[in-house]
C-alpha cells in the first residue's frame, strides 16, 4: 500500500487528483483491480484506459487534457517498472548452502550467499556477496561471480567463466560451453581445435533463458556491462560486446565479431563472424548483417541494407509481377515501334 | 500381439485379408519386419510398400485398387498413430517421492504422484492426480500443475505458474523466466521492468525440448488448450495463444501479441509483437509476420505475404537478372528510336 | 614448456629461427605474452602480427618471405589447433561413481568412468571405457554410450539413446525428446502420434549447448560419424544425417530429411522435412533449402537458389528501386515515341 503522494514522490511526479488515495498494486489496463495504478504510456490506449477498473494512471504530461487521475511524468513507461519494484520488492533469500548442494574444494563466498538445493559447484569458485544460486545449478572450476548477482535454475557456468555484480541469469542458459572451431585434417575429417579461452559476463548484464554464449578459442568471449540478451541467443567464441546492448530473442552473432556499445539487435537477426558492428547500430528483425557496420547504422533485410533504402526495395519488390507485365507490354510497344520506323 | 481384426476395430476400419493374422508389432515401411504392420499414406510410397517386409499396411480408402492386405480406414495416419499407443501404451511411473528430490513446505499432491530423482520442488506447490516429474525438473513456489500432466527431465518452471491436465513438456524447456522489459532511463541505461505476472498452460498442451515461455510483465503469458509447441520455440511476455495451434520448430512470438485458435506456423516463423493473429491462419516456414492478420490469412515470406502473391513474387524475382538486362536493352532501343524520330 | 623444435616436429613443420626457443604457451595475436607462440593464418592479419608479443608464429609457406620466427607449415591452423592440444590436454576425471549421483538397476560400466554429482542413469545404461558424465545430466532407460564419451552438464539423454565412442555433448542439450508429430481427429484437436523409435549418435560426433535431437517416430534418427553440431540446432524426428558435416548454430532440419556426407549448413539455415540433401552440399548462412539438392549443392538465399543465381538476383533486387523509375520513364517515352508515329 502507498497513497499516490508517496508514489509521486518516488517517480518525481506530479500527482493529478487526491493525494491521499490509497493504491494497492499495479497492473496493466485490462488487469488492473479497483484500487490498483495501471499505465497510459501513448494516446492509443487512452479507449482502454476509458474502461480499465484502475484506480488512477501513470500517464506523460502530453496527455495531461484528457484528465486521467494519477501521476503526471515525463517517461511513464519508467515510472511503471520503478513503482512495480515497490510494490514487488526484489526477493531475498536465506543465507546458507542447502545440504543436497555438492560444492567443492577451495570454495569462498561472501556473507549473504544463498545456495539452493541440488546446486553443484566445482572447485577454486569464489563468490561476492549476496550471491543467490537456484536449484539445478552448475557451477564448474574456477568460476568468479560478483555481489549481487542470480543465476537462475538449471543454468550452466563452465570453468573459467567470470560473472560480475547484479548480474541475472535465467534458467536453462550456457555460458562457456566450447566454441565451434575444428580444423579439416588430411583425412579430411574435422579435428577440434581446443577452445581455452573463457567468458566475461561484465555488470549489469541480463542473460534470458536458454542462451548460448561460447568460451574463446583463445583469450576470453566478453559480454558488456549494463547488456541485456534476451531469450534463445547464441553467441560465438570470441565475440565482444560492448554495453547496454539490446539483443532480442533468437538473435546469433557468429564468432570474433566486435559490437560496439548502445547497440539494438532486434528478434532472430544475425551478425555474421569476424566483423564490427558500430556504437548505436540499430538492426531490425530478422536481419542478416554480412559485413562491418559503421555506428549509428539503421539496417534491415536479408541481406541487411539500411533501413530507408531496405523500405524502398520491399515496396519495389511488392510491385515486381506488375513490373514485368509492364516490360513485356515495352517490349512489345518498342518492336511495334521499330517495325513501323525500319 | 493383436489380430488384424482387433486392430481394425480399434480404428473402426475394414480387415483386408486374413482376419486372424497375428501382427506383432508396427513400423515404417523401410524398418518393419515380417509380422509387422506399417502405413501406407499416400499414392507415392507404394514402390516402397511394395518392398517392405510388413505382412500388413493400414491404407486409405482410395488406395483400395492396389489390393495391399491390411487394414483399410478413412485416415490412415490417424488410425497408425492409434494402433502405435497399442502396442507402445503410455508408460507409467511407480507413485513417490525420490528420497534425493527436495520437496518445500506446504506441498499438495493428488494420488498417484512420481517424483523422480533429483527433483527440486519449492514451497506451497500443489499437484493434482498421477503427475509424472522426472529428474533434475525445478520447480518454484506456487506452482500447480494438473492431472496426468508429464514433466521431462530439466525443465525449469518458475514461480506461479499454472499447469492444465495431460500436458506434456519435453526436456530442457523454461516456462516463466523473465519477461524481456527494460527501459532506458536518464543515464541511458537499461532498467529492468519488474515481470510480476504469471504464465498459464491450459490443458492438453504439449511444448518440446529447450522451449522458453516468458512470464507476464503484469497478468498472463496464455498457451491455449489443445495447442502443440515444438522444440526451440520462443514465446514473449504476455503473448495469448489460442487452442489447438501448431508452432513448429524455432519459431519465435514477441510480447503482448494475440494468436487465434488453430493457428500453424510453420519453422523458423517469427511473428511481431502488439500484434493480433486470427483463427485458422496458416504462416509458413521462416514467414516475418509484421502486422495483424484476419483469420484464416495463409502467409508467407520476408515480411509475409499473401502466400499467392508472395509465390508470384517470388517468381518474379527469379527472373530479375532476366528483367534487368531486358530493361537496359529497351532503353537503347528506345533511344535509337528517339534518335530517328527526333 | 616445449621447445620450438619440439613443437615443430609435433606438427611437421620447419623450424625458422631459434630451435632451442623455449614456448610457455600459445595464444592469438591479440593476446599472446612474450615467450608465447601465436598463429599467422593468413597474410590479411601481418600487421597485427607486427604489433604481437608472441615470441614465435605458426605461419604457411607462401608468408615465407616476411620472415617471422617461429614454425612454417603447410596448414597453419591445424598446426595452432594441435599444438593447442600440447599446451591444453584433454582434461581427466577420476574413476567413479559421486555418493549424490542415482544410478538405476543394471548398470554395466567399462574402467575408468566418471560420474559426477547430481547424475541421474536410468535402469539398463551401459558404458564403455573412460565415459565422462558431468553434473546434472540425466539419462533415461536403456541408453548405451560408447568408450571416451564425455557429457557435459545439464545434458539430457532420453531413453533407448545409442551414442557412439569419442562423442562430445556441450551442456544443456536434449537426445531424445519426442518428434513432432501429430494427427488431427475427427474433432479437430491434435492426436498424439506416439514417438518410439530412437537416436543413434556414431562415433566422433560433437554437439554444441542447448541443441535438440528429436528421437524417430518409429526406427531411428541418426548423426553420422564424425559430425559436428553447433549450438541451439534443431534435427527433427526421423532425419538422417551423414559423416563429417558441419551444422553451424541456429540451424533447424526438419522430419525425415536425409543428409549426405561433408555437407556444410552455414548459420540459421533452414532445411524442409522428407527431402534429401547429397554429399558435399553448402547452404549459406540463413538459407532455405525447400527441395532436395543433388551432390555438390552450393546454395544460399530464402528460397535457396544456386549461389551464383541467388548473387546476380541480390545484386537485381539492389537496383530495384531505381529500376521502377527507369521503367515509368520508359513508358513515358514509348508513349510519347507512340504519339509522334500515329
Amino acid at each position: 500500500m502507498a497513497t499516490l503522494e508517496e508514489l509521486a514522490s518516488l517517480v518525481k511526479g506530479k500527482v493529478v487528483g487526491e493525494k491521499d488515495l490509497e493504491i494497492t498494486g499495479v497492473s496493466g489496463l485490462d488487469t488492473a483491480q479497483p484500487g490498483e495504478l495501471s499505465l497510459i504510456a501513448a494516446a492509443k490506449v487512452i479507449p482502454v484506459a476509458r474502461t480499465s477498473k484502475a484506480a488512477a494512471f501513470i500517464f506523460p504530461s502530453n496527455l495531461r487534457e484528457f484528465k486521467f487521475k494519477g501521476i503526471e511524468v515525463d517517461n511513464p513507461r519508467l515510472a511503471f517498472a520503478e513503482i512495480l519494484w515497490h510494490f514487488h520488492p526484489k526477493k531475498t533469500y536465506p543465507e546458507g548452502i542447502h545440504p543436497s548442494a555438492v560444492v567443492g574444494a577451495d570454495f569462498k563466498q561472501g556473507v549473504g550467499c544463498h545456495i539452493a538445493p541440488l546446486v553443484s559447484i566445482g572447485g577454486c569458485v569464489k563468490f561476492g556477496e549476496r550471491v543467490v544460486i537456484h536449484p539445478g545449478v552448475v557451477i564448474q572450476d574456477e568460476v568468479e561471480i560478483g555481489d549481487d548477482t542470480e543465476i537462475k535454475p538449471n543454468v550452466v557456468i563452465c570453468s573459467g567463466t567470470k560473472i560480475g555484480k547484479r548480474v541475472i541469469i535465467q534458467p536453462g542458459t550456457v555460458i562457456g560451453g566450447d566454441g565451434f572451431g575444428f580444423e579439416r585434417n588430411n583425412q579430411g575429417k574435422h579435428f577440434k581445435v581446443p577452445q581455452v579461452g573463457g567468458v566475461v559476463i561484465e555488470d549489469d548484464v541480463e542473460l534470458g533463458s536458454n542462451v548460448t554464449i561460447d568460451r574463446a578459442t583463445t583469450g576470453q568471449t566478453v559480454i558488456g556491462a549494463g547488456t541485456k540478451i534476451d531469450n534463445l541467443v547464441q553467441i560465438g567464441h570470441n565475440v565482444e560486446i560492448g554495453k547496454d546492448n539490446i539483443m532480442v530473442a533468437m538473435t546469433g552473432i557468429a564468432g570474433s565479431t566486435k559490437v560496439g556499445d548502445r547497440v539494438t539487435l532486434a528478434g532472430q537477426a544475425g551478425i555474421n563472424g569476424h566483423i564490427t558492428i558500430g556504437d548505436d547500430t540499430v538492426v531490425f528483425a530478422r536481419g542478416m548483417v554480412i559485413s562491418s557496420l559503421p555506428a549509428n547504422s539503421v539496417v534491415s533485410g536479408q541481406p541487411a541494407r539500411p533501413h530507408g533504402e531496405d523500405m524502398r526495395i520491399q515496396a519495389a519488390t511488392g510491385k515486381l509481377p506488375e513490373l514485368l507485365r509492364t516490360i513485356r507490354q515495352l517490349e512489345k510497344r518498342v518492336a511495334e515501334l521499330e517495325g513501323k520506323l525500319n
